[in-house]
C-alpha cells in the first residue's frame, strides 16, 4: 500500500461548487459590477497600474457564455508556505480548463515562482491530477518563495509563455505573492504579452482578508488541526488537574489564528498581539495578566490550565522591541567582536548591563537567562536577533513561575504550578483541506478559469457569502489593485496589499474579550476534536467561527 | 453552546459490541477453559495468590445465564495516564449493570485510587454517563497515580466497600494497577469481605499487552493522532523541501508507540530503543546511522525528512546509561554542594572531566552543551539526572549536525541540513476515542459486568480476536495472575504484569526492519489524515498496523 485509506477516500470526494457555477461553463455570463479604486492612496496606485486599475469588479451569473472560445494554455504557481488546500485550486484549474475544452491545457511551474524563470514545469494529465484531488500539502508541483519583482524576471516571464503558448498564469500565494501578480498583470499588459494574470488568496494565517476576501483558504483547517490539538490538551489538563500547558500558535504579524484557535477551544488566557500593542502592554502587565489567572483557578483548588500565545507577540510588546533594536545596535559591527571575545556569561552581562539603556536593561534584567542567552547567543548572519527563534511559551511560563513564586512569598498565592510547552504550526500546514478548504479552493480554481475565459488580468479570484452552504456562494473576481496602498518598505514606497490584523472592534475579538474573564477563572473548555470529513453536516461542514461571528 | 459539535455528535454513537454479547445479558453463559498458571515463578505466584491463583480461563458464549440475581453495588476507578476510552469502559459498565437489574448501582471514586480510601465518589445516573459516553479524557471522575499497595490502604478499601455495600470493585488501569487489583482481589477473598475485583488492560503506551491481551485499550486512538500529526509534518516536509523533523513520541519503556506511528506514517528513519538496547548501540552508533539517511537523501537532492524518536531511548543506550549513573554518583551527597560552589560552567566542566571515567567522559564529551548543561543543573530533589527531561529530539539534531560537518569538510556530504523539532504525547492521551477504541472499551466495561455477576475475581475483562470486525471478537475473562512473574522492583521480589517490549522478532518489527533501509533513502511517507469517526469502514473503523500484523 502506497497511501493511506483516507487518501484512497478522499480522491472520491467530489467538492462543491456555488450553485450557480454548476450547470457548466457555457451557461456562465458576467455581470459587471462598479469601477473599483484602491483601498488608499488612488493616485499613487493608479499611476503605477495605469494599464490595470480601476477596473469593474464582476460577479458570474447564468446567462449566455461571453467566454473566449480559443484554446486555453495556463500556467500556475504555488508561492509561499503551504496551506492546505492548494491541491484542489489546481484540480479546480484543471477541471474548469478540461471542461471548457479538452484540448486546454495546465502547466505547473515548480517549486514557486522560480519554476516560471526557470522554465522547469510540468504538464498536467488526468492521472497526474486525480493523485492530488483533495489532498494536503503543496508536493504536487512543490513551492518557493523566490519573488517576481523585477522587470528582468518579467522579461523571461514573457519569453517562458511565449515558448508555451500561455495564454493566462495562476498565481496562488499570500498578500505579497497577490500584489506580485499585479504587477505581472501590469507588465504584461504594458508590454502586449498577451498573458493574463489571476491571483488566488491563500495563507493559513488568515492575514490575507478585507471587504472581497472573506477568508483566505487554508485558514480554515489548520485552525481545525490547531484546535483538535488545543482541545485534546484542555481535556488532558482537565483530567490530571496539574498541568498548566503553555501552547504557542503559528501567526506572526497577526492573531488570527490563536483568536479563532481560543474561540473554538476557550482556553484560560489566550495573548492576541494587536491588542499588546494598541495596548502597549509590558512583560509584566501579561505576566501579571497570566498569573492572575493561575491564582484566581488555585484558589478555586484548580491547579491547571491552559494558556495560548501567538508566535509573533514578543515582537509587539513596545519595551521588548525596544529591547531588540538596543542589542541589535549594541552588537553591530567591531563591538561584536569584543562581545564575543568575553570568556564568560557573566562578563557578557556586565558588557550588557554598560551598553543597554536603563530602561532597556530593566527589561533585560527580568528576563530568564535561557532567553536572555538567546537574545545574544543567536544571531542571524547579519548579528540581528532572530525574534522568530524565541521560545515565547518558555519566556511566559518563566515569567508566570517568577511571578507566583513572589506571590507565595507575600502569601496571596497557595497553588501549584507546573507548566508544559507546546508549539503548533507545521501539523496544520499540510493536513487534508476540510470539506470547506476543499470546496472553497476548487472553487477558486473552477472560478480563475471563467476569469480567464472571460479576458480578465490583474483580478483575484473571488468567492463570497462563504458563512452559507455552498450552493449560496457567490462566484466573481476584483481586481487586485483595489486591495492595495503605499507602505514603506525596506526604505522604498511600495504597493502592497494591506495586511488583515485582528480587529479590535470586530465581532470575533468582542465575543472573545466579553467572555474571557469568565474562561480566565472557570474551566470553560471546548473540545472540538479531529477535523472531520464525513458524518453530520454541522460536524463536518461548518467554517470558522471568525467568519461566523465576522459575518452574523 | 457550551460542547463541540463533534461531541454532540458523538453522544449518539452506538458502540459495537461483540456479536455473542448482543441478545441480551440473560442469554450468556459461561464457558469454562483450563486452569491457568503464571506466565513465570508459578510457585511463588502460587504462594502469594493462594485464593485467587490458577483459576480456569473463561469465555462468554450463548447459553443459560448463570449470572447471580442480587443486586449489584459496584465501584469503579480510573488509574494513571489518560488513555482514550476511559469513558467508555465506564458506560459499558453503566449499560450493563442496568441491563441486568435497574436497580443495580454504579459508584465511580475521584481521582484514582486515592477516591477509595478516602471515601470521594459520585453515584452514576443516566444523565452523569449520557454526558460522557464516547469522549476522550478521564474527567468524568478524574484519575491518579496513587498505589493500593498497602494492608493498611486494604483495610480501609474494605471499610469503604462495605458502607457503600460494593460487592465488586472495577480498575481500570495500566500494568502495575492491574497488578495491584490482583494483590487487592486476593486480599478480600483471603478475609472474605465479599468483593470481587476485576481489571481493565488501558496504556497509551501499548505495554500491557501478552497471550491474553491483544492491545490496551488506548494505544489505538494515541497512535492515530501522532500518525496525524507525523503524516502532516511529513506532506510539509515533502513540499518545502528543506527542514529535516526531529519529532518525539511518547513511551518511556517500550517502542510500540514509535514503531505503530512510523508503520503508519513510513518516516526516513525511526529509532526503536529495544534495539538500541540489544544491539548495545551507542550516540555514535545512531547518530551515523540518521546521518547516512540524510546523506544519501541529500545526494538525491532531497535535503528534507522526518525522524521519529521514541521518548525514552536515552536510558536505553548503554553507554549514556552508564554515563547517568556516574553523575548520580559524583553528585551525591557533599560533592554536590562542591560542584555547585564553582562559579562557572568552565570550571565545572573541569570537575566533571576529573570525576568521571574515561569512557563515560567521552560520552559526556560528544554531548552538546546544552544537553552537557541539562545532565548537571537540573537534578531532582534526590540529586538524580531527570532522564526524562532530556530534550533528546534536540539531542539527535545537533549530534547529527556535527556529524555532517565533518562529512562535509571531509568532502562527503554537500547537502543543507536545517532540523526542526516536535514532542508529542499530550495531543493524544484524550482524544475523542476512536471508533475502535470506543467499541473495544465499552465491550470491556459491558463485559466486566459479566464476570462480577458471574462471581470472578482477580480477572481481568478480556475482548480477543480484535482484528477481526466487533461481530466477530470474543468475550471472555483471564485470571490477572496468569500474566504475572516475580520481578525486582527498589530492591524487593515482587510479583508483577510483564511490561510487554518491542519484540525484535515480532511481525511488526519484522516488517519495519524489511523495509526502513528504503524509507531512510526514499521519500515512502504515508498521511494517515485525522482520525475518522464517520464515513468509509476501511477509513473509521481499522485499529492499528502492529496489531494486523501480529494477527496476520
Amino acid at each position: 500500500m502506497t497511501i493511506s485509506p483516507l487518501q484512497k477516500a478522499r480522491y472520491e470526494y467530489e467538492p462543491k461548487l456555488p450553485g450557480m457555477l454548476r450547470s457548466g461553463i457555457d451557461t456562465i455570463a458576467v455581470k459587471e459590477g462598479a469601477p473599483t479604486q484602491s483601498v488608499a492612496d488612488q493616485e499613487a496606485i493608479k499611476a503605477l497600474f495605469p494599464n490595470t486599475y480601476g477596473k469593474n469588479e464582476i460577479t458570474f451569473v447564468q446567462g449566455e457564455s461571453s467566454a473566449k472560445p480559443e484554446k486555453q494554455t495556463v500556467g500556475v504557481i504555488l508561492s509561499g508556505g503551504q496551506a492546505p488546500g492548494g491541491h484542489n485550486v489546481i484540480s479546480g484549474l484543471y477541471d474548469a480548463l478540461k471542461a471548457a475544452n479538452p484540448e486546454n491545457v495546465l502547466i505547473g511551474f515548480k517549486n514557486g515562482p522560480s519554476g516560471l524563470i526557470e522554465d522547469d514545469f510540468v504538464v498536467f494529465d488526468d492521472d497526474y491530477i486525480n493523485a492530488y484531488r483533495n489532498t494536503g500539502g503543496f508536493d504536487i508541483i512543490g513551492s518557493g518563495r523566490t519573488k517576481l519583482e523585477t522587470e528582468e524576471q518579467f522579461k523571461v516571464a514573457a519569453e517562458v509563455a511565449k515558448k508555451h503558448g500561455i495564454n493566462a498564469i495562476v498565481i496562488i500565494g499570500g498578500d505579497d505573492s497577490n500584489t506580485n501578480a499585479a504587477v505581472l498583470a501590469e507588465y504584461f499588459a504594458a508590454n502586449n504579452a498577451g498573458v493574463q494574470v489571476i491571483g488566488a488568496p491563500k495563507t493559513i494565517d488568515g492575514d490575507l482578508k478585507n471587504d472581497d476576501i472573506e477568508i483566505s483558504f487554508g485558514f480554515d483547517t489548520a485552525t481545525k488541526t490547531y484546535s483538535e490539538l488545543v482541545g485534546n490538551i484542555e481535556r488532558d489538563a482537565n483530567s490530571a488537574k496539574k498541568y498548566w500547558h503553555f501552547i504557542k500558535v503559528m501567526g506572526r504579524s497577526a492573531s488570527h489564528v490563536a483568536l479563532e484557535t481560543a474561540l473554538e477551544t476557550q482556553p484560560n488566557v489566550c495573548l492576541i498581539s494587536e491588542e499588546v500593542a494598541e495596548k502597549k502592554m509590558s512583560l509584566k502587565d501579561l505576566t501579571n495578566y497570566i498569573a492572575d489567572s493561575v491564582e484566581k483557578r488555585a484558589n478555586n483548588g484548580d491547579n491547571f490550565g491552559v494558556v495560548i500565545i501567538p508566535e509573533g507577540v514578543v515582537e509587539f510588546i513596545p519595551e521588548f522591541s525596544a529591547l531588540i533594536a538596543e542589542i541589535n545596535e549594541l552588537l553591530a559591527g567591531a563591538k561584536a567582536d569584543a562581545f564575543n571575545e568575553l570568556p564568560t556569561w557573566k562578563e557578557k552581562v556586565e558588557f550588557i548591563k554598560n551598553g543597554l539603556s536603563k530602561e532597556a536593561w530593566e527589561v533585560f534584567e527580568i528576563l530568564p537567562e535561557n532567553i536572555q542567552q538567546q537574545l545574544f547567543l543567536e544571531r542571524d548572519p547579519h548579528g540581528n536577533v532572530q525574534v522568530s527563534l524565541i521560545e515565547s511559551e518558555k519566556l511566559f511560563s518563566a515569567l508566570v513561575a517568577n511571578e507566583l513564586k513572589k506571590r507565595a512569598e507575600a502569601g496571596t498565592y497557595k497553588g501549584k504550578f507546573n507548566p508544559l510547552h507546546h508549539f503548533f504550526g507545521y501539523e496544520g500546514r499540510c493536513a487534508f483541506p476540510s470539506n470547506f478548504d476543499a470546496d472553497y479552493c476548487y472553487s477558486l480554481g473552477y472560478n480563475a478559469v471563467l476569469l480567464i475565459l472571460n479576458g480578465y488580468t490583474g483580478y483575484l479570484s473571488k468567492i463570497s457569502n462563504l458563512s452559507k452552504p455552498a450552493s449560496e456562494w457567490v462566484a466573481g473576481g476584483m481586481p487586485i489593485t483595489k486591495m492595495m496602498n503605499i507602505e514603506r518598505r525596506h526604505g522604498e514606497d511600495k504597493p502592497v496589499i494591506k495586511k488583515a490584523l485582528v480587529e479590535l472592534e470586530g465581532k470575533p475579538f468582542k465575543f472573545f474579550e466579553a467572555n474571557r474573564d469568565k474562561w480566565a477563572e472557570e474551566t470553560c473548555f471546548l473540545y472540538p476534536g479531529a477535523i472531520q470529513y464525513y458524518g453530520p453536516e454541522e460536524v463536518c461542514d461548518l467554517t470558522t467561527k471568525t467568519l461566523k461571528l465576522e459575518q452574523e
